[in-house]
């Protein structure tokens, strides 16, 4: 294979049908930001837009702007926009609460369908939090149901009679391993196992089909790939034809058929909205609404394209560069098994992360071992690519990455 | 009693010692709001900090902000604001989720202690969204726990060896008529029960004593008088003595104790901690931040003392003003019984609320037949109260309220 350079990466770019959309981001200059997987960058229109929701709807309209501004809408409007790039219909996603407590939520209402069945079952790469939700519900309802964990490789060997509902997140968190959505949908039909999907790292970093799949219960972030803002709301999807057919406990009055009825007994809202719980939260609504706007007239085929040329380039690179420095891949070569992200592991991975961190190369660290480097493709360009390794390679050689603050764990790492 | 004139009022406000905190709000021009009870007028930092969180902190610093700009700490900081605000100790509050998702918890934490009771005790005016979370919990662990309501009257009579928990909202949301902390809470705890409290109409409008009174569970609202913005997150309470007795059942990421160690096993964290679920909203949580700063050297007592002065010259101006009009006094004219709010139930009132609107005088309306006024001490003048009577006076005496669109029901009443 014939060794790449810079120049050959700037040509990448000058040729990228998604390049114009890196001017709808603030990104920093002579940054590398390789993190949208954790936190997406700040769209350019967020800033204004949410200060004019802030001065003009709620300092000047006050209370009345849940009418007048449509903020009441906001679950419904931006779950619409959710819907596109996941294969769902406008009536099946709502945007609210947390990804844990839509876990919870819709965990719930596919174990009110099973009543005979009493594992969850998902896998031990599974991002942690969901399997927490899962813990606790089962806990509560304290009927026997347990939360079974195989491999992400016996998943699908294991959907079976007694398994009420599928759980699994579409992309490894860790290594970006993807899971055959359509492949553990067809069987878990086959076997009357509900299936409860995290889009977290697959919302806007790849299409996803949902509905033609046969997928029945999705969540998803809003801060990730889709650049809702830190802590963004997130989302569910309800395949329509579970909509009226469930419930989820978290009994909130804007999932009530009449909220300002004030009656004293629940009573669901028809449809998606009954897995509202309490009031929208307007502000972080607004700035997600600007996330999900840096999408309009982006074709997410594009985005799948790019987002795999980048992580294709990356580990060419890391190849070429960093061949003998420690670094071993972690992420499936094949694209197709692969999302949006790289990840390598090192023994040092914490230390050497935290000094790329230093030279202005963002990506972070999972333990034990694992350094991520994430794609964006509405913001990362090849170059980028080619700066990060040129910046790993730097790093590996030299010993900056042994100082003793580099190896001092953050609160968030 | 002397006739009141627009002058005595005007005089009124000349001597307010709280006078001066009007300058830390943006109240528009003109505007008569008494609906700070449902959403808190805009606070002056709010645009300004918010804009510098988005451009600066999420836009340079990215993923970096969590710990650079304490991100991770917000819901401890916002909640030492707010214990000071009622009575708790710095350790004992957080800010998460919503009111209702922390009914949820704090109720699911306050069964657990109580094994052999089954009786959730609330009254008939308590806050719907309370009611139906406790619904949704009964149902979802099936093991004959019941919500019992009574009338706000019978609570203390009720209380009794079978009752796990007493849930109660302080401040009634429509007629603003106060429970006795104290006096429920000496009774809950000689009968073994424990309490839960709903502050969403007491937090920042009168002094709160959680400790003093012996509570063991709060929760409250972050968008009414702690002017956090729509939506804003919530608050919850839990009693040092249960702080690492109790867990709640949503066990999220954020309640881990090692959240970055991606363990698959849930631990509580220690101590308050373990009452949140998933990632913060930080864009929330930063105009909630500047929402509480408006009450950063303000003493409760004037709060109080004030709230009651604009609530006794609105029912001293309406009778004065608007006898014989069709008005009925539906609030406690003792300040003693009284929260913040002033209610007066009409025939027509929702088409009266909705003609005041658009005459500039901002009250709301709550089923079947109330109007109420909400006062909000740090920025609600005596002159609003002459105006808004006396537009109330005009509005009644003329024919504009029987328009047809003020009988049009909006989405949000």
């Amino acid at each position: 294979m014939t060794m790449l350079d810079r120049a050959q990466c700037a040509a990448l770019d000058a040729k990228d049908p998604l390049a114009f959309a890196r001017a709808r981001f603030d990104v920093p200059e002579g940054l590398v930001y390789l993190d949208g997987n954790s936190l997406g960058a700040l769209p350019r229109a967020t800033a204004d837009h949410l200060s004019a929701v802030v001065r003009n709807q709620w300092g000047q309209d006050l209370i009345t702007g849940w009418n007048k501004h449509g903020w009441v809408d906001l679950p419904r409007r931006l779950g619409a926009k959710i819907a596109r790039l996941t294969g769902a219909d406008q009536d099946e996603v709502v945007v609210c609460d947390s990804t844990s407590l839509n876990v919870f939520k819709l965990l719930s209402a596919a174990l009110a369908l099973q009543p005979g069945r009493r594992v969850i079952l998902s896998d031990t790469g599974n991002f942690p939090t969901d399997l927490y939700m899962a813990q606790g519900l089962a806990d509560l309802l304290g009927r026997d149901h347990r939360l079974e964990l195989v491999t992400p490789e016996a998943v699908a060997g294991r959907i079976g009679p007694d398994v009420a509902v599928v759980m699994l997140t579409e992309i490894d968190y860790r290594t970006g391993r993807r899971h055959d959505m359509a492949a553990i949908n067809r069987l878990a039909k086959a076997a009357g196992v509900l299936t409860l999907w995290d889009l977290a790292h697959s919302a806007g970093a790849l299409p996803v089909d949902l509905n033609g799949t046969g997928a029945d219960f999705a969540i998803g972030c809003g801060y990730k790939y889709l650049n809702g803002g830190p802590g963004a709301p997130a989302f569910l999807f309800v395949a329509k034809r579970w909509l009226n057919e469930t419930r989820q406990p978290l009994f909130g009055w804007f999932g009530h058929a009449a909220p300002f009825a004030f009656e004293t007994a629940y009573q669901p809202k028809a449809g998606i909205d009954r897995f509202l719980v309490g009031t929208p939260p307007v502000l972080s609504m607004a700035a997600l609404e600007c996330g999900l706007a840096t999408f309009d007239d982006i074709d997410l085929i594009e985005i799948r394209r790019k987002s795999l040329a980048l992580g294709d380039l990356m580990i060419r690179l890391v190849a070429q560069e960093c061949a003998g420095a420690g670094l071993t891949l972690a992420s499936p070569t094949d694209g197709g098994q692969r999302g949006s992200q790289v990840s390598y592991a090192h023994d040092c991975g914490y230390a050497v992360m935290q000094a790329l961190i230093a030279r202005g190369v963002i990506g972070d660290f999972r333990a034990p071992n694992l350094m991520r480097f994430g794609f964006t493709p509405l913001y990362v360009r090849y170059q980028d690519i080619w700066e990060a390794v040129a910046i790993l390679k730097a790093v590996l050689a030299g010993a900056e990455w042994r100082r003793p603050e580099f190896s001092q764990r953050a609160a968030v790492t």
